[in-house]
């Protein structure tokens, strides 16, 4: 196989996954912070990370989510004895909770992808960073898939790889809030009930199905009520020192809702307006900061664009 | 008070409660068939059954569903010493799984608000209809909800009161094949579990979404990978002779999706359109035949209207 270019870059978009009471089902994508990978053409066969972008993150390929994901993708691709080297550069907190993992593992995909000229499908470019994420967060898509493809994301079913993508309404900004702490995924995970009650599962389908209308026809009124998940923020939060009085302020400031972005720590809060969305971002400090936690906010737009080539210098 | 007519006749249409996936969450309006309640002013205070509409229903007010609707329906409008009589025509089958209890308490509801001009709101229709519908059916709006407004719905909280109504796409039509058996509600809701495994549960939920999601697009393809319920459905179907049968004749024939309407034993089946909808109502016969149940089958609109006044002589 010729490799279609010497070196590139792609940047993958962070994301919120679960949105609320779409644990597992439901993602969106954030514009602004992303991480990227550079993927460059080495002698020898395999796959070598450079660069893992922090020095917590593994370099060993085996374990590097980005190196995963492209391993994945060499695979698919029939085997090839191609050589690549990666270096990445992390925009998204470690364990925070906006699809930094899911992020990393898109963009390696990618990268390999346009560098080698695979000509992998969107389905295999899914599965090849679901192989790298299901290492670290879990066999789910609700990250790896809006940071591949943007937006708003229902999946119907993890299995087929059947999803749809939700219009995102005019105006809606989303509020990210990180208070110092981290979470693993895994741990994030392993409070979550095995069994539901029927009320209780049947009610957040209500809640999911709610919020994919008002999402379809805009109805911003429907998704405040709807945005009401009962399985894992109950679940979660008491792991989250400062994510109650940060939701209340959010909810206080006209919040059309507020929950956790994945398994945590991150608050996302959505918002009416970019200025909504500011007073929403200081009101959420101002919870954390009473509680004794630190944070920092930023409002972002839902990313209608998913993971994508950065042409030009680095 | 003053009666604003000496009598009064109110249709309500029958209804498929569930909706595949939509446990207790999203009920649809039939077309064609439907229960008729006449009322009369009467001199004596309270309310009388002429009438039950069939041998085996209850004629002690304290029993029928219309007669309890109309009751809850007088206290709602802060209590009267009217007397009004009751007259019941059952369209709908007993214990069939096509709402008929709903649909005999909403047109009781309502023809006691139209019979003596209380002014109700649609709240207090449903609330007075569920009062009735909690004591055969337990308390869930999927059958009373589309037999008072029509349509297709999604009910996002029961206590509430709070609803969606789907668009129902061009071409869309109902079968409902009727096997020669009856499941009492309670049975039906018996065999649910009442604790689900977290991944049934997220799968349901997604469910949901997608069909919700493919009403409101016109998306038939989404309806048909959707309708798949891992809940209601595999509890029920050991109870239904022949349904496995002739859910597999009717998506061999053309079938968006095939399930149970309510608890059954009636299946409902959705069709792009009445010829269709022909097609696979034989092929529903023929499969309740194979398992040697004898069945009628009916092909139908969803009903956009609810229960509604009946103009003219009996």
């Amino acid at each position: 196989m010729t490799p279609a270019r010497r070196a590139v870059r792609v940047f993958a978009p962070g994301s919120v996954g679960n949105v609320g009471p779409g644990l597992d089902i439901m993602g969106m994508a954030v514009a602004g912070a992303g991480d990227i990978v550079e993927a460059t053409v080495a002698e020898r066969p395999g796959v070598v990370v450079l660069d893992a972008g922090h020095p917590e993150l593994p370099r060993e390929a085996g374990a590097n989510t980005a190196a995963l994901a492209a391993q994945a993708a060499l695979r698919l691709a029939g085997g090839t004895d191609a050589g690549l080297s990666l270096r990445i550069t992390k925009g998204l907190p470690l364990s925070g909770g906006q699809g930094g993992s899911a992020a990393s593992a898109v963009a390696g995909a990618v990268a390999t992808d346009r560098l080698l000229g695979l000509g992998l499908s969107e389905r295999q470019l899914l599965e090849a960073a679901l192989a790298a994420e299901a290492c670290v967060a879990g066999w789910h898509l609700d990250n790896i898939l809006p940071s591949l493809v943007g937006g708003i994301v229902l999946i119907r079913e993890t299995a087929s790889y059947d999803y749809v993508k939700l219009p995102v309404p005019a105006g809606l900004r989303v509020v990210l809030a990180h208070p110092a702490q981290r979470l693993r995924t895994a741990e994030g995970r392993a409070v979550l009930p095995r069994e539901l009650p029927r009320d209780v599962a049947l009610h957040q389908a209500a809640q999911v199905a709610a919020m994919v209308l008002a999402f379809a026809t805009g109805d911003l009124a429907l998704l405040r009520r709807a945005l009401d998940d009962r399985i894992a923020e109950p679940a979660r939060a008491p792991l989250l020192p400062g994510f109650r009085e940060a939701k209340a302020a959010a909810l206080a400031a006209g919040a059309l809702g507020c929950s956790i972005s994945g398994s945590g720590p991150t608050a996302f809060a959505f918002a009416e307006s970019a200025a909504a969305g500011e007073r929403i971002a200081a009101a959420m400090r101002a919870g954390y900061a009473a509680a004794g936690v630190e944070s920092v906010t930023r409002v972002a737009d839902v990313s209608r664009q998913g993971a994508q080539v950065l042409e030009g210098p680095a």
